[in-house]
């Protein structure tokens, strides 16, 4: 056994996150929506990559990549997505994959390592098509109907015609073997400002929030902007707008500490300025780690949107379009971060639930999981300034690919 | 003189208005935007018709059609337009511009007819690229760099391509002679319930309402919808409903009776289920005949956007998009109709401002314009369900053709 094992290579790892932000460059971040042209060309590069792991490469039919070892002994899947959100930041998803890669070149050839890091990409992990699409179908939760149904935000693409345009259509999907696995870990940037407000370098998930997803759509009466006296009028975009107000006015009095509420999505029907909306729908979010308080939530929605409709002009539906339960990350996997980061990033590390949905959510329901955080300058996420310091970056992939040796060398 | 002088053919007024809702149909109504290829088949097929009423015709370079008269004497213009709004009512432009074509067939043969009726149909007055251009280019208003900046409404597609794509680009734009005109007559549907609720059958314009419009943009700070706590987050979303909702509070206090407001079109960006908007847009429309009226309201819309700004944590900006100064119809071309109503609809006529733009209040700043209306059934417009009578249309074309005859005739 050599005195110093082996370690991370901070260069190594820089460059290839810096390969990566090549393809699909948009300014400093990247625009590489999943089954794009630069998606298809990053999943390409990964499983060009996997070799130098020891690594056999797969991409499967619905564009998750993984890499498996010959390699006896126990196996930890590790990794990530390289998709992005649409002209986002150049780590959100690359940073555990990359990271995943460095872990399995350190660790796989060295003799004193008992077992093998196995590499996964994890395709749509950001929802261009559904939601975690990829990890869900290794775990066996997307039928080749869910499929057959999933078209893009805009509902103008199919799924099966994006994956056909990229060539892997027919392909077989992969599965999870069951026992193949002693576990899960993946590193993401935090997203937010906790760990950059508090001088820390490492972010131990403990457990990563449900999102529960709704359509509310309003129902008013099309007509014309000049003709329609305003007391007749059955505006569906004033309905729509008076309700999110209500809801950030209802909702501080029944919600958790931590429980945060998002319109992202809004569109009005026809949408033409000298028309009145007769439909108007937005797209609504509730994160918790307490699934109770997301049904606390969701029946106050559900009692507004009722007396909304009663009181009139317009009637509100609401429509539940996903329900992304709670997931607890491994308390064994927590401790091997933890101990890594006393090793690799002075102890400067914090235990935290992430606020964001990862693959990790996905893969814990088969397998323990674990997840680490590295700090996100200014807490920026899903924009294209999106960033980490370089050093930290490198502090990141020593506490991970030191967590990974401890893990397989319980 | 014959004893009964001849007048409008119910029959072939109706024929024509089908044949015009076949092209381009859309469940009752048409989708007929403007550069469409079922817009340029209405224009050939009013360049076909115009020949029937002595006219020559001629469609120019801003897909305006125009037929003249080579009779001597007075020259009275009418029509109105034949693209739609999207997916919208089939009588809304077609009505007038047949109710013209029709007055012509009737009055320029006639031998007692002093003068002509020549006939236009005026493009894009729905604003798909721009607002009332085709008029407003006979004007002399429109000028060839307007042309090259217009775009269509989502930004995608200029005019000039849009133009050359139904073989227009190149020709000459036609403009008004000064003097050849005695005015301009446009019919149209009332697109309020005003008539229909009064069992009236013809409304005859007072005023067209002006019509100023805004771009408001709420500028925040885009973030990941799970990561971001509530307390620290910059919604430009949530700060553009609380500034609808503001508007609709605001305003009853400071506008004219009739004065209308509307917020026709709202963009998030980037508009994703999981990223808090960074910046929100919304296109808002105020209505009045009286112009001090729409200024005071202006001037409330800036004063709330400079007291949002600073109270944070979004910025607002008003942007004025358009101005539309309020137009008033000449007395006259009133008493005309009115006259024409008492002789055709048993004088079930009322004097009514009209809320809704047309391409009359452009001509009207180079002639004597005056305008009439016919019943909108429930008062629908700028919707596939708009409607009126058969009954209710034949009786407006004959008043029509009656009120062209007695302002050729005065």
């Amino acid at each position: 056994m050599p005195d110093t094992p082996s370690r991370a290579n901070g260069e190594r790892v820089l460059a290839d996150l810096n390969a990566l932000r090549a393809i699909g460059a948009y300014k400093t971040g990247v625009h590489r929506p999943t089954f794009s042209e630069p998606h298809a060309h990053s999943l390409e590069w990964l499983a060009g990559k996997l070799p130098e792991a020891g690594l056999t490469a797969a991409v499967d039919g619905i564009g998750n990549v993984l890499g498996t070892s010959p390699k006896e002994g126990p196996k930890l899947l590790a990794g990530s997505h390289l998709e992005s959100q649409n002209y986002a930041g150049w780590l959100d998803g690359p940073l555990g994959v990359v990271y995943a890669l460095e872990a399995a070149r350190v660790l796989n050839p060295d003799p004193d390592v008992n077992g093998a890091v196995e590499v996964a990409a994890w395709c749509d992990e950001e929802g261009h098509f559904g939601h975690f699409l990829g990890s869900r179908s290794y775990v066996g939760a997307v039928t080749e109907a869910d499929i057959d149904a999933a078209r893009d935000r805009n509902g103008e693409r199919t799924m099966r015609e994006a994956i056909a345009a990229i060539g892997l259509a027919g392909r077989p999907r992969l599965r999870a073997v069951r026992g193949r696995h002693i576990g899960y870990l993946e590193a993401h940037i935090e997203q937010g400002d906790t760990l950059e407000s508090g001088g820390l370098k490492i972010g131990i998930v403990t457990s990563i929030v449900g999102i529960w997803q709704y359509r509310i759509v309003f129902t008013g009466e099309q007509n014309h902007a000049g003709t329609t006296r305003m007391a007749i009028r059955k505006d569906a975009g004033l309905a729509l707008a008076r309700f999110c107000v209500a809801i950030d006015e209802a909702f501080p009095a029944t919600c958790g500490p931590r429980t945060v509420w998002t319109t992202g999505r809004i569109a009005l029907d026809p949408g033409a300025p000298s028309i009145i909306p007769g439909r108007a729908e937005m797209l609504f979010q509730i994160r918790d780690a307490d699934a109770a308080v997301i049904e606390r939530l969701e029946e106050k929605l559900r009692a507004m949107a009722a007396e909304a409709s009663a009181r009139g002009p317009c009637s509100v539906t609401v429509e539940r379009l996903r329900t992304g339960a709670p997931a607890m990350m491994d308390a064994s996997f927590q401790d091997a971060i933890e101990t890594a980061a006393a090793d690799c990033a002075n102890g400067k590390s914090l235990r935290m639930p992430s606020g964001a949905g990862h693959d990790a959510q996905i893969l814990a329901t088969i397998m323990p999981s674990g997840m680490l955080f590295v700090p996100s300058i200014g807490g920026i996420s899903h924009h294209w300034t999106e960033n980490t310091a370089d050093e930290d970056i490198v502090t990141g992939a020593r506490v991970f690919v030191e967590a990974c040796r401890k893990l397989l060398t319980r």
